[in-house]
């Protein structure tokens, strides 16, 4: 790829913003054009968009799918993605370390959704900061790979609290790590007894079958109630 | 361990606080007091605790060593570096992603570090953030995990930029994962050409030698110095 193929918007932090306008702001958006957002967030390296690209592969043909990539710096991800096929924009949040509604509403304007049925919002990585906000998506979803270790939900409880799905990704390589996804299922289940809590690999395709029903079961849910 | 043996502050993040101000205090405590402070930094799931615990094992018999353990919750973590020989103090940052230097100095003032060589901040789990504060340390030191990619350093370019070693942690798993190390020292060094970039693994001490060496050397020239 020569040429840029999809924009770069600096969504610089404004802390003036409110973040609760902004977020209902988001929702009557995603209303408006029939899109679905999904706020998707992690620590770095925890395989965010290796899981989309996946993801997107297993969906293309039926929905049309965006992406938001949020970074500090670079537009690798964005890159890849828009290799896997989705409709992408890079925002770049100037040093802040996660996405408030505000930042969401003026890249999803950029980026225009009127023509996505699924649009995904990789956030920053971080296990902290993102959590704090309601970027005003239909559902929240969180990676937690193997290689982290399973009492991270101890450690950093409100992601895990706020979620309404989590992944627990790299399983190809839990022959290697002492990650037993039955302590992450007790301890997840202390902070949020409804979350379900799906093992996949991107890798693979372990597992990729459960988070794809699960998905079009939202997708499907809201659609029908918006209709 | 039937009775906690360590003390558990609440720092919870002053915005009032005069980060210079403070990090000149750190300073100033660390060499009344002759204590070298380090600044571990790293996503969650790193490795963070796992390196200090063999680098407290390395060390105890020729250094009194002390950790502040900072998390947004829990305290597992103190607990495991306790075992390990080491003075420890558990700091929560009641939700702040980060560690500054107020929040240090509060910290160093209830663990007493006039018995300790060297202090280990064992920053929250973040690879944005705690790079943005001067925490008063004597040196900055981040660990990168095999697992997390090569490509980190492009995304969260501060880190890098910063810190005046990098851990290169994980090497044990690295036949598993296409983390290249030429590779991160490449874009490491477009953002830090006098970083140096080692590779370890606290699992099975791989790199630990060339670790203990730096640290050792950068301990010795501070307590020179300050002669």
């Amino acid at each position: 790829m020569n040429k840029r193929e999809f924009d770069i918007l600096e969504t610089k932090y404004n802390v003036l913003a409110d973040n609760d306008k902004a977020a209902m702001e988001v929702r009557k958006m995603c209303k408006e054009t029939g899109t679905f957002l999904v706020n998707l967030m992690a620590s770095p390296g925890a395989g965010k968009t290796t899981t989309l690209v996946r993801t997107i592969e297993q969906l293309k043909n039926r929905y049309r799918i965006g992406v938001m990539e949020a970074d500090v710096d670079s537009d690798v991800d964005a890159v890849t993605v828009k290799n896997a096929g989705a409709k992408v924009i890079q925002l770049h949040t100037g040093g802040s370390c996660h996405m408030d509604a505000d930042m969401t509403k003026r890249g999803m304007e950029k980026l225009d959704v009127s023509d996505i049925d699924i649009l995904f919002l990789e956030n920053v990585g971080n296990l902290v900061c993102p959590a704090e906000f309601d970027v005003g998506a239909n559902k929240k979803v969180a990676i937690l790979s193997v290689p982290e270790g399973d009492d991270k939900p101890l450690k950093y409880p409100l992601m895990f609290e706020v979620s309404d799905l989590l992944l627990v990704g790299k399983m190809d390589v839990s022959p290697v790590f002492d990650f037993r996804v039955e302590n992450c299922k007790k301890y997840v289940e202390q902070l949020n007894p409804d979350m379900e809590v799906l093992p996949v690999s991107a890798k693979t395709g372990e597992g990729f079958d459960a988070w794809i029903n699960w998905l079009e079961k939202e997708v499907k849910a809201y659609q029908e109630e918006e209709r």
